[in-house]
């Protein structure tokens, strides 16, 4: 029978994570605050950013120790903008042997494009209305869902390394394939933001009554049309990077609002009212922050030693909404199998365990020290 | 020389208002909070209802003084649901010999359904996410906008006291045809609303996938999709009610969400910029909170002495977005002519003498005291 080393949750090589030294590529809002939160939780952080003012302003407000790209580290995040956003990554594995990041908002390009087993794509849910480095904040990300969206190539010392880093940014971590983020995000982001847009244009489009128009509005078109203040050349880049995920999501918006108007205009009460009760409910269901406090049980997954493997399972336990505490692999000494232990709540235990013999995994239930 | 008698500010006949009684009609959110508002500043308020038990609780509460419907009163605020309004401001108007206003959200309706001369009807953008009786609250109405919107057959008188008793409820009065406003909530109040419950929808029917995709739902969906969680049947009368501006609205937006949908789908960076930003700029000059403080002037309109000339002059103001912050009415002894004084920012008044000076009026600068 193989003994199994069990190691620190989610440092699969103590090596690397050993010198606890980060790049971050990009100094702008995200990339700011990155370094601001690495430093605050311990990090060495080296910036780099392609302005040059913008590395000495990125130096002189702390927000990195500096801006040397030649020592060894753990992972490096790329916040760089979309359109050269795989030749920063590239630029970046090429800068560390350790394992690189980014912050892009759509994810399917990059990481079609890198496909390094190094890179792991990854896209922190927060942000602010402020832009610029200036605006950057060491809680920025404390709270924040951040998606990991690991490829086939993707190594589970990678995914593992990025996962540990962004959990100590104060982030939950949630897995799922790069084209499924996408289309989500064009669902709950994008197609979200270019209504917005569009319903302040069909109210500054009432030319004389468009003053009194305004001061009628009240605080449910506020908070409706409050992202549409937005920087909006950032908003050109996601809507080229996700066109499909966008367009497709526009027609069943569109398709749905005209299903409304045909209810409206026929007086259907019985159908608008059925339309109207599906999303209150939706609405109310909404999870408010972090999920609540449950009893957490360990599950142990043995897996083939092969790329992915870790990746691919939290992924299915992302698309289950099965939220993973804690995530430790142990390799046997023989190095042909290993066991992926998985920290979740008691109540997705039933589901995970299902679904994963279902494909083809023999989960097994663990116990929890103390 | 005629001379005029000056009056105190929107209290066309002594007699009336000396009264200070009130009438509410309706006692759920909106009617329990007017008994509040009223009753904090020194109205003596009868309530009604018509259901037995919701009258013992208003005046368990406080919310009304009485019960009693047969007693002078200055006016009669009637909120009652949009199926029974016109019957219930008939019911008051029978109950008062002073004015009669209503609070529902779409006025065309109710407006030309009533045509008498002291009803004006009435719309304060206002509310809250409580519902009933319950959630009322004495400052619902402070630094809210409320519209009025006379009628031809409106009397200065009704249309004064009106404007001068929501002032004391500490709303700002914009007045405006009841088409025009029932076209314009349908743009900032009706098709949002729809649309949030819509979006919400779409994110809805993720089928498994939906669990995900609402921890992935940040600030600005959760912004947009907020006002989804409303009651659902008080959105079924607005459709009835606003059936033709709402389908006219929502047309608009379905074309203009299609020309969203082709610049993203052809990539048209160019077209995309200018909505983005014509949107962008809208949003950001929606203006915040009350309007800074000007100085302010008084504008003399000398005017016939005949039903609906003090709503005329008010609609006009309110639709070039001039907001007035003391309105009297001066009549002459002979009783054939009246002056209209406006107090207005001083920045206005070239802008409000010229449409008045085109609609046949010949408004003179006057002086303010002290």
């Amino acid at each position: 029978m193989s003994t199994w080393a069990r190691q620190p949750p989610c440092v699969p090589t103590s090596k690397s994570v050993a010198s606890r030294r980060a790049q971050v590529h990009g100094l702008g809002l995200i990339g700011g605050s990155l370094g601001l939160a690495l430093r605050s939780a311990g990090w060495d952080v080296s910036g780099y950013d392609v302005n040059p003012s913008r590395r000495a302003e990125a130096l002189e407000l702390g927000v990195v120790d500096d801006l040397h790209l030649d020592r060894p580290s753990d992972v490096a995040f790329v916040a760089a903008p979309a359109a050269v956003l795989p030749s920063a990554v590239l630029f970046a594995l090429s800068r560390t042997d350790g394992c690189v990041t980014d912050v892009g908002s759509v994810k399917s390009g990059v990481c079609s494009a890198v496909g390094d087993g190094r890179f792991v794509g990854g896209h922190p849910m927060a942000g602010s209305e402020q832009v610029g480095l200036r605006g950057a904040r060491a809680d920025m990300f404390d709270g924040a869902v951040w998606v990991l969206t690991p490829a086939e190539s993707t190594s589970d010392e990678a995914y593992a390394t990025v996962r540990s880093v962004v959990g100590e940014l104060g982030a939950e971590t949630v897995t799922m394939p790069a084209d499924v983020h996408d289309s989500l995000v064009a669902v709950v982001s994008h197609v979200p933001h270019l209504t917005a847009a569009t319903l302040m244009r069909l109210a500054d489009e009432r030319g004389t009554e468009r003053a009194v128009l305004k001061r009628l509005a009240a605080g449910g078109f506020r908070d409706m049309t409050r992202i549409a203040a937005g920087n909006s050349d950032i908003w050109l880049d996601i809507c080229e990077a996700n066109r499909s995920a966008i367009t497709s999501c526009l027609d069943r918006l569109i398709g749905a609002l005209g299903e409304m108007r045909s209810a409206v205009e026929g007086g259907d009460r019985g159908k608008l009212s059925e339309l109207l009760e599906q999303a209150r409910r939706a609405r109310t269901n909404l999870p408010v922050g972090a999920p609540a406090d449950s009893d957490l049980v360990e599950l142990r997954v043995p897996i083939p030693d092969r790329p992915g493997e870790v990746a691919r399972i939290a992924t299915l336990a992302g698309q289950l909404d099965v939220n993973i505490y804690d995530l430790e692999i142990a390799h046997s000494p023989e190095g042909d199998l290993g066991v992926m232990i998985l920290v979740i709540p008691v109540e997705k235990v039933e589901v995970l365990r299902a679904a994963l013999a279902d494909g083809g995994y023999s989960p097994a239930l663990g116990s929890l020290p103390g």
